[in-house]
C-alpha cells in the first residue's frame, strides 16, 4: 500500500507502539474544542435511533456559523461523511473537470473513478494562480476545482483576479468548486467565497471540521450553494442518514465555539510567523511559500525530500513529501504548524539536520 | 417529505418535544451495548488524527466475530457507513438484480437510483420464498437480494430449498446478497450463511450494528463475500475513511461483548413469544406471520393500517403502516419487539383499541 497522503502514522507509528511528532497532518493543534466533549451525552442518547433524515438541528447550526458570513437556508446544503464525500461526488456530477494543480490528490482520484475527463491548469513558478490560464481552459471545462486556501502551497484566491472567471462561469452555467478546508486558519472572512454564494449560482464551497476543528476521525463535511439543482442531484447520490450521531452532535456545537475560534486565531497568526522565521534561516531550505493556512511548503536545495523524510523520521518527526503533488518534485516538502513546544521542538531538529549536512 | 421507512419520530416527537413509544423501529430495547460506552475514551483519543486507511484493527474484531461462523481475512471485508452504503454500491455493480419482495425499501430505491435494472419475486400468499420462482428468474438477473430475515415478515432462508438457487449461482457467476441486518435475532448461528462464504465465491453478506447492537445512530454496516473481485469493485466506489472513530471503536468492541449477546438471546426469546401469543388474541388482528426477527408482521382485518396508526398515534405510539411494501397492502402493519413493559403496555393500548371498534 502506497501512503499517497503522506506518513502513516498507523504503520509507522500508532499500531507499533512509537510515539511520533507527526508534521504530516494539517490538524488544528488547539485539539478538539471543549464544546463536542461536553455534548458527547447528547450524542450518545441519540444513538438508539435513527438520525434526523433531514438533519435539521444541525444544519440550523451551519446556517448562523459565522464563517459562511451569508444567509443560507436547509436546501443550500449538502452534508457528508468528511468533506472527501463531497468533493468525490461533486466531481461525479460533471463531464470534464479542470483541476488546479498542485493541490488535494483526491481531486484527481475521484475524477478518475468516475471516469471524468481532467485538465489541468498549474499554478505559475512562484506557485501562484495563472487567472489568464484557468479563464482560458475553462472554455472546455464544465467545472473547475481550486482550494482555498490551496493545499499544499497555502495560497489563497485573488478576488479581483479571479471576478473574470467566476462571471464567465456563472453567464456559461459551468461550476466552480472551491475546496475552502482550511478557510478558517486564514483567520479573514472576506477571503472565503461564502459571502458570493447569493449572488453567483455557479459557486459550490466545500467544508469541513476536519482541519480546523481537528477531527479528522468525526468525518463531517458540508457543500454549500445556491445552485439547488446540483445539490439534489448530488444528495441523490448520497444514502439517507450519512451523518452519524456523534458527528452531527459535533457539527451543531463546534461552528458556536467562539472561544476555541478566538484561541485558534491567536495561535495561528503567532506561529505561522514562527515558523516562517525560523524555516526561513535554514540553509537547505531553498523558499517558503507564502501561506494563509496552517502548513508551510518548502522548497529544498542541497538535500531532497526523500532523504530529509528520512533524516526527520530517525528523530521521531514525520514530515510530509510533496513531490507526488502534480507539478511538483523530489525538491518539496510540506511542513504542519503546531504548538509552540512541537514547532520549536521541530525547528531544533532542522537545525540538528543542517549540521550534518 | 415522505416517510418511506414508517414513522417521522422527528417531525412527531423529538422536535416537538412529545414523548412517543416507537413501535415502528427495530432496534434491541436492551440499548447501547456498555462495551461501547465504556471504551468511548478511546474513540475520542482517536478524534484528533485520521482514522487507520485500513481499519486494521476494526477488522480484526469482525474476524473473531462468533456470528460470523468462519474464518476471514481483511480482504473479505467491506466496511460501509452503515449498512446502507454496502447494499447501494454492492447493488451499482449489476445490470439486473432480483429482489425479492415484500422487503427492505432501499434494494429498490439504489437500483433505481444507479439505473439497475429490476426484476421481483414475490413472496407467495402466505408471506413465504418462493423457491422455484427465484430459481427461474435468476436466468435472467446477474443478482439476487434477499433478506435472511426478510423485513418485514420476519422470514428466513431454508438452507435446503435454497441449495439449487445457490449451486446455480455458483456456476453461473452471479451474485447472492444476503441482507443479515436481522441474523442475530434468530438465536442460531445455523440460519446464517457466513459459514457458507468459503465455500460459495457467490455469496455477499450484509451485516449492521444498527438493529441488535441498537445503535442506528453509529452507522456502521459491512460486507463480507470470499469474492474479492466484487469486494475491490465494492471498494473502488467508496471513500477513504468512511467510517468516524466513533463507528470503529464501537464496531471493535461490541461485537465481542458476549454478556449483550447472551441478555439478547434471552430477551428476544421471550418476548417474541409474549407478543406472538398476546397478538394472537386481538380481534382485529387475522394472522401474526411467524418471525425469527424482533418484529411480527400482521395481517388485519376490519381494519386498515391508516386507522390502526392514528389509533395508535393518538395513544402517544407509533407503527409501522406497511402498505408500502412491494407486494403488502392496506391490511398489514409492523410491530416491533420491545421490552416487557413497553410491550405490556402496547399490548394494552391494542386492546383498548379493540373494544372501540
Amino acid at each position: 500500500m502506497n501512503y499517497i497522503h503522506g506518513g502513516d502514522i498507523y504503520s509507522d507509528g500508532v499500531l507499533i507502539g512509537r510515539e511520533l511528532l507527526d508534521f504530516s497532518s494539517n490538524i488544528n493543534p488547539l485539539g478538539i474544542p471543549d464544546s463536542f466533549t461536553i455534548h458527547l451525552a447528547e450524542a450518545i442518547n441519540s444513538l438508539t435511533r435513527y438520525p434526523d433524515i433531514q438533519y435539521r438541528e444541525l444544519i440550523n447550526s451551519l446556517c448562523t456559523y459565522e464563517m459562511l458570513g451569508t444567509v443560507l437556508h436547509k436546501e443550500n446544503f449538502i452534508l457528508g461523511n468528511g468533506a472527501s464525500e463531497i468533493i468525490d461526488l461533486s466531481i461525479s456530477c460533471f463531464k470534464k473537470v479542470l483541476i488546479v494543480v498542485p493541490s488535494f490528490l483526491e481531486y484527481e482520484l475521484s475524477a478518475k473513478k468516475w471516469g471524468v475527463s481532467i485538465e489541468y491548469s498549474y499554478l505559475d513558478s512562484s506557485l501562484e494562480i495563472d487567472y489568464q490560464d484557468i479563464y482560458n481552459r475553462m472554455q472546455n471545462c464544465d467545472a473547475l476545482i481550486i482550494g482555498n486556501p490551496n493545499n499544499p502551497n497555502g495560497g489563497i484566491i485573488d478576488k479581483d483576479k479571479f471576478q473574470p472567471i467566476l462571471g464567465y462561469c456563472e453567464n456559461a452555467k459551468k461550476t466552480i468548486i472551491i475546496d475552502e478546508a482550511f478557510i478558517e486558519f486564514t483567520n479573514n472572512i472576506k477571503h472565503s467565497f461564502s459571502g458570493d454564494i447569493r449572488e453567483y449560482n455557479c459557486i459550490l464551497i466545500i467544508r469541513a471540521l476536519t482541519k480546523y476543528f481537528a477531527m479528522p476521525g468525526i468525518r463531517f463535511g458540508y457543500g454549500i450553494t445556491s445552485n439547488t439543482e446540483l445539490a439534489e442531484k448530488i444528495k441523490s447520490k448520497q444514502n439517507p442518514w450519512n451523518i452519524n450521531c456523534f458527528a452531527e452532535t459535533a457539527a451543531k456545537y463546534v461552528v458556536k465555539d467562539k472561544n476555541y475560534m478566538d484561541k485558534s486565531r491567536e495561535w495561528i497568526e503567532n506561529e505561522r510567523n514562527y515558523m516562517n522565521a525560523g524555516l526561513k534561516e535554514i540553509s537547505f531550505i531553498e523558499k517558503v511559500y507564502k501561506s494563509y493556512s496552517n502548513f508551510l511548503l518548502c522548497k529544498l536545495e542541497g538535500i531532497d525530500c526523500h532523504k530529509l523524510y528520512d533524516l526527520c523520521f530517525q528523530e521521531g518527526v514525520l514530515i510530509r513529501k510533496a513531490y507526488n503533488f502534480q507539478g511538483l518534485d523530489e525538491d518539496y516538502v510540506r511542513f504542519a504548524i503546531k504548538d509552540r513546544e512541537k514547532n520549536e521542538k521541530f525547528m531544533n531538529i532542522l537545525r540538528e539536520v543542517q549540521a550534518t549536512i
